[in-house]
């Protein structure tokens, strides 16, 4: 808990004073007042963020944690559980979506298991780290332990201190685990006191049936376990998962290293409201990339206030939301920095009018 | 005019059943079905406008046509006329929204004077094929005659195919003309019949006061002019400007020959409302890469059809939008191409669930 305990210390508010020089900045960039918009909001962001004048964003990481779930024996999921370790391999050998578009946009894939089922072969570019092997079921009990709990998050906090020793200007959050949106939406019914049934999506696409039960299992796991919502730890050993934690510890500290956080879908949004939770001040280092066409999502932003940037009714996680999100903040920061003024180009400033 | 019917004659239906192809391709790859939403439907559209079963967007174009308005002597505009020429040497220098975008995602911008109000300096970047200096101020009598239009329209045609001789596979639309959401704002209300006052915005950022002057001159101009809704270059010629019939040319030709077009904002939409009047096939090739903050922009969008990609409130032109509305067109095509499917992956189906 220690190490928790020192990253929330060090999450500190986004810096305003740094953020009205950079908006002094774009009032004289060779645009109409405002008229780049969002991307204008997002470019003074990553300088309130950073503390850096001239930002820049060439080393780019999506963390993509593994792990699975006992709850996946309720049949939750359209896909059974050992695809979670199948698609382990696949990221592995950079066949999946996630894949393609961090290549698209220049970033690399940092993949972890911190909780897979089976005993995954190692291999050279795999962080295995992991918790147990899966959660317990969490409609016959907690998912979790709190020593696991506390021991998830803190394990985020590690693998994102190891790798920010190669340089890291923008992270991106994601995640692979089958029966996840359940634990996801366990854990959004609880902090948001919204009910189940209108929270509850399709996952991986079940139909109405499986979607019923879906609902009724999560119904059943809240009942049984009763997690707090004043506890964050509390919620996430109860009804949470391995990689969900991760990214908790993977928000708060790369918030605690004034690293821009960009958050991929509905699991990545449940691990930003752990995180929320646990510091409100985290919220200044995220950015939301997208808003998924799995519905709890959008309860979850509105309920930590964060606005998405794109809305392409995706679905998919892994981190692929957030890696188009990371190019369009990128494209932002660029307009901040690379732009010619009204003064260094010629050009004439605007009438009173 | 020949050019234009000739170009008009080639523009054919996208191919359904190519696309058919490529659904079925998305279906087996390696993520749940449909879970990458918009992307997906992309990359379908992307194989029907170039009937390639593994399109790559390699060559990207954004085209920015300048012109000057003589209607900016009405005051419509916040910046003075002579803008329009300084940001010609602003794009040729590098220095504008436009080229930092273009950059950020690997495209060329194509910079032409079809109608600046000054003689410019020769530039190796820059195509200079003005119709005239400048359109005449469409309070007093039709900005432009006949003639200009239809050789405004086969100026971008001509712009295009010269460009299609180095290899283009994507193309996005961008202008700058002081005063050109004048001109937008007055092809939008002729075809779509709305009411000048719900249409009209602020264009670079006027007062309330000019917004009131903006609305009048636009009503005025209309009412001297009567363009003709069923006669698009009718309406070109009274109330559009030179670079929007150029872009139109543009549109038009490169649908003429299956390449996928990203329209930026309002100015861009003004020239696809063109286009799509002088024959609605064009829709087919049509991407909106974003939704402006000028509000006739919604209006045109839904007149046509299209569905935005991205709301980021942008409003600058130039081709901003599209440049960002490319990358996002990009990221959906490699997921198509470069994706594992569950058989290659040796990745689980899904059950019936």
């Amino acid at each position: 808990m220690q190490k928790i305990k020192e990253t929330l210390r060090n999450i500190t508010e986004i810096d305003d004073a740094i953020m009205e020089k950079a908006q002094q900045r774009l009032d004289h960039l060779t645009k109409p007042l405002g008229s780049l918009g969002r991307l204008e909001e997002l470019a003074k962001l990553i300088v309130g963020i950073t503390r850096k004048d001239n930002p820049h964003l060439n080393s780019k990481v999506i963390f993509t944690l593994t792990a699975d779930h006992g709850v996946a024996e309720e049949k939750v999921s359209a896909y059974p559980q050992e695809v979670t370790a199948q698609m382990v391999y696949n990221f592995l050998r950079g066949g999946a979506g996630i894949n393609v578009l961090a290549k698209h946009i220049g970033a690399r894939v940092v993949v972890a298991d911190v909780g897979v089922g089976t005993q995954l072969e190692p291999h050279p570019s795999l962080i295995i780290k992991k918790i147990n092997f899966g959660t317990k079921n969490m409609v016959k009990g907690p998912a979790m332990t709190r020593e696991e709990a506390i021991k998830s998050i803190e394990t985020g906090i590690e693998i994102f201190e190891e790798e920010l020793k190669k340089g890291i200007d923008i992270i991106g959050t994601g995640e692979m685990g089958i029966a996840n949106t359940t634990a996801s939406t366990a854990i959004t019914a609880t902090f948001t006191k919204k009910p189940i049934g209108d929270i509850t999506g399709r996952g991986t696409g079940v139909d109405d049936k499986a979607l019923k039960n879906k609902i009724r299992v999560i119904r059943k796991a809240l009942k049984i376990n009763k997690p707090d919502p004043s506890d964050p730890i509390d919620v996430l050993s109860k009804v949470g998962g391995f990689e969900i934690g991760g990214l908790t510890g993977i928000i708060l500290s790369a918030a605690s290293k004034k690293i821009p956080v960009v958050i991929d879908g509905f699991i990545s949004g449940a691990a930003a409201l752990l995180a929320f939770q646990m510091e409100p001040k985290v919220k200044g280092y995220m950015i939301a990339s997208h808003c998924s066409a799995e519905k709890g999502h959008k309860v979850i932003l509105d309920h930590i206030g964060l606005k998405p940037i794109l809305d392409l009714n995706l679905r998919l996680g892994e981190g692929t939301g957030a890696a188009l999100g990371i190019t369009i903040v990128e494209a932002a920061v660029k307009i901040l920095t690379e732009m010619a003024t009204f003064q260094s180009a010629g050009v004439s400033e605007r009438l009173n009018r």
